[in-house]
């Protein structure tokens, strides 16, 4: 690892653990045992290390989310595209934490979250709409139903870790609770399922119980 | 008004358009024109003011969840709860905007909100399980259905305000921002609702489109 790579990493960890409001450029450099003077030949200051940790958090849910698929979806695929998106949140929590905040204190920062909300809105549209051609799920109710699905799977999974926080005394996400928050996705979108599809995608959700998460 | 009961509201009037974190005591007094001598009379500092504020938040919160009620629920009724529940989120939505940070820095508000929390999450429940033996709802998918719905309705109602902020440039709520949030709400349920219900409900909601809210 590149002594960029090593900073970025540790922030992401110590971010992490303590939230990014608790973390400055003084106990990055102090965790890694390098000078100041090497962390700031990489990095301007903290909200650049930050952009370098939305740079990878955009581009893996990017990946996550426009993951090259032939249809028709399988119930595998359908889970995993879940699995995979609770993985990420978890990978990158920090930002969730302290979003309103973060944003407002960078508005490029801002902006990128924004496009990457939008994109991810419709590519979520999509996912609904290519299972019900599928013949896997019935059109969502509403005037505006794919879309409102769409909108209501992304306020759970962005909302779900400080959800934890809240409701936790420690304010400590465990990796347990993001099996719960994905139960919670697939409950918004389990009742236009068709019943096999559902029932099978329940068994593979049970059987990956614990998701695969990077510390 | 008596000055206390001034202070409250002006408090509330200027955490909502400013956020919590950018109003101190100063301000609230320089507003009212009143010394700041008066306003210690009646507050020890700006927490003091916050917890009278969430002291009647949760009054109305829960008078409109508990709302007495004898079942059926009709569709008017239905559609009123979530109107209301709207409406008390925009009265006080300074709080949801900052609500980690606020629970962080008020242990004992953190535990109020989290009993809150709680009981809401139950009596959410109570409402759809009260829907499907009046025969105006199938039962929720899932192993725990009505539990998993009542998160779900809470997780948007209460992260709604916070969300239209990240999303808006100004990081500003209008209040018709709450229209479309409580169609979000609406479209959680509304899969498991009777077809004649849902469609009666959706028309309550077109209808009373413009919801009854307090600056």
């Amino acid at each position: 690892m590149t002594n960029r790579e090593r900073i970025i990493e540790e922030s992401r960890r110590l971010m992490n653990e303590q939230g990014a409001h608790n973390i400055g450029t003084t106990q990055i450099s102090e965790s890694l045992k390098i000078s100041p003077g090497n962390l700031y030949y990489h990095f301007k200051n903290k909200e650049d290390i930050i952009q370098a940790l939305f740079d990878r958090f955009e581009i893996e849910i990017r990946a996550v989310i426009a993951e090259d698929v032939v249809p028709p979806i399988s119930t595998s695929r359908f889970v995993a595209f879940y699995q995979r998106s609770m993985s990420v949140a978890w990978k990158y929590r920090f930002i969730f934490g302290g979003l309103l905040h973060l944003l407002r204190k960078d508005n490029a920062l801002a902006l990128r979250y924004r496009d990457l909300q939008a994109w991810a809105l419709e590519n979520l549209a999509s996912i609904t709409i290519q299972l019900v051609r599928d013949g896997n799920m019935v059109k969502p109710r509403g005037e505006n139903g794919h879309n409102s699905l769409a909108l209501n799977t992304w306020l759970i999974w962005s909302n779900w870790i400080r959800h934890i926080q809240i409701s936790s005394e420690t304010y400590q996400v465990e990796s347990t609770d993001m099996v719960a928050g994905l139960i919670q996705i697939f409950d918004v979108l389990s009742p236009y399922l068709d019943e096999q599809f559902e029932r099978s995608a329940r068994r593979t959700l049970a059987r990956n119980a614990a998701l695969d998460l990077e510390d």
